[in-house]
């Protein structure tokens, strides 16, 4: 009898799409504007979901407010008002694009979550661009 | 060719989040503001959800009036502008959390539901908590 | 140079309406399901906005981090997972129609805010119910 | 380690449902005022999903401007401030039900897309009724 | 102390834009694919809002279930799943511009709603485009 | 007979708050985690209102796909994919707060909307914080 439970949160950052290994010109050709040296930014909206049993005694599959409090300890004091490529250890090797988020998102809560729960992770960059992590 | 059809609805109730068993710090430990005993309440949005193959003569799944208009009978008149706590039987003996009101709407509809059609539901208790069930 | 800056916060809470001087049918006549004796219950949407000249300093009308902290402090603390009608002062002889509790959240925070700057309500008690207050 | 990447695109078309080998009194009872003969319309919110490894160079599972221009050339054209039963060869022996619109994009964007991909489409035909195809 | 309180509802309905004492190459300078000869649609969201002062027995401006029947039997009969050019008499010879239908949908509910509260219409085309009249 | 007619745009920008006339102390007490000098970022919403009279042969206060190119070519192309601070000329001396950009937005396309046209900017920063100018 699984339920899937799911907190939405948000956080605000600058990026910068480019490969260090690659030209100019191809940075500019393969990621366009993105590729704007200066920056540019976001505001992300995350979900994070929760996949298990209902408690008997509280009917709670995980407690929101505790999700809520993991998710900002672990995720939006590193990430929100940050630049990502400069703030952010994970992506000072690694391009912030979404997918790459989410991914560093999911390793870094999967840590926090004991693992009865499944852990998935949704991450919206625009109201028109969005990923999700795992996908089986 | 499985298609999934969707019908959102609405409705407003009340309710208070403890566990009868327990002392008063105990639930105020655990359910935090949620245990007020005079209740709080949420407009919670509701996505039914059927999965089956468009049938050959009109192209739909499912009529989705016939949906919304079985959502209103069996779970709206039970649910909408009520106290979920004191005014919904199905509550009477279980912790009106947002996952299981899913799973209860769930039991309501499947049957309503043929058999020959998934069910799913996903309920927005805030815009920022959901839950779906069943998950697989 | 005015500027209006809005600032949306939410609550959730239980709510009854119905007018303590009118028989049961009256009440019944007049606010139908509303009028539940159990309460039921909305997320409330709340933006508050002030109307001032930008600070030459700061480039800010009003800090929106001072403003949030405001709300949360005089009108979340006493609105958020309550119950209107028992719990909210102001309503133990008002009924907390959306349009009153608009006139009486502007009251709390009017008191909060320096007069030199306008301010406005806007309170959606669902998605598709909404009032705002003052109006000119 | 998949990762699905999703972009959003709308278009409004106008449509009518009914079934030529029909009465119109079956067709009124069936369609009721999707039936209307002089059509009706909708803004369909349309969301295109790949699913896919990220490339090691880009951390993109697949580049959102390309996947947007797809879905405008070969979607949007056809299919924007169009007449679906009147306009869209797809429709003119086919019902436009928000289940075969979603079938038509998804066989039509199968086409353009490398099969190493995942493909699965989302269509919101109104805010509270909407589609997604294929489901497993 | 006066409020305003508003109400959404929304319909659906094909429409075409073109001036008929113009040529077809003017029409298609002008509203480019609007002018469609075989129509295209959209999902209208309306907000009706009312300005008044709150009775005191009631704490209503106005009953919002009295003015979503209000609306629906004055607008929605009339405009729902319709096409408005063809079967909404007001566009026989007006361009159903949201323009021109916020003002002929406040026509006719003004004559619906006593002169004491102010009446104004916001419409939705889509959800980049929208209209609101009147403005003072 | 004066309508509003408005269309909502957006673009993704990085922008630091702080003031250089001040010590870091004094900008991290004012401006908190804004003031992060690697920059963070939004993706702002705009909304560019023109207020006039319906033309009687087209019905349209102004061209709404006039208004979305006049918005691109005058304002995106400068602020999309940008660091406000950086990149954009008129915030070499003044702090990219919400107000200064809702005021520099209305300044720029002021020169490009004839003066029968009343202007209003409106620009979201987030869902929860946005400004309007002018206010009168």
């Amino acid at each position: 009898m699984k339920v899937a439970v799911s907190r939405k949160e948000h956080f605000n950052a600058a990026h910068r799409l480019y490969n260090p290994d690659w030209t100019d010109e191809k940075n500019d050709l393969v990621f366009g504007k993105c590729n704007n040296p200066n920056f540019h930014g976001h505001n992300y909206e995350l979900i994070v979901t929760l996949i298990g049993e209902p408690d008997s005694n509280t009917g709670y599959v995980f407690d929101m407010k505790v999700l809520s409090d993991l998710i900002k300890e672990h995720i939006l004091k590193q990430f929100d008002h940050k630049n990502l490529n400069l703030d952010v250890v994970y992506f000072k090797s690694m391009n912030p694009t979404a997918e790459n988020i989410a991914i560093v998102i999911w390793r870094i809560l999967r840590q926090q979550i004991d693992d009865k729960f499944d852990l998935k992770i949704k991450l919206y960059e625009t109201e028109r661009n969005f990923v999700e992590y795992p996908v089986h």
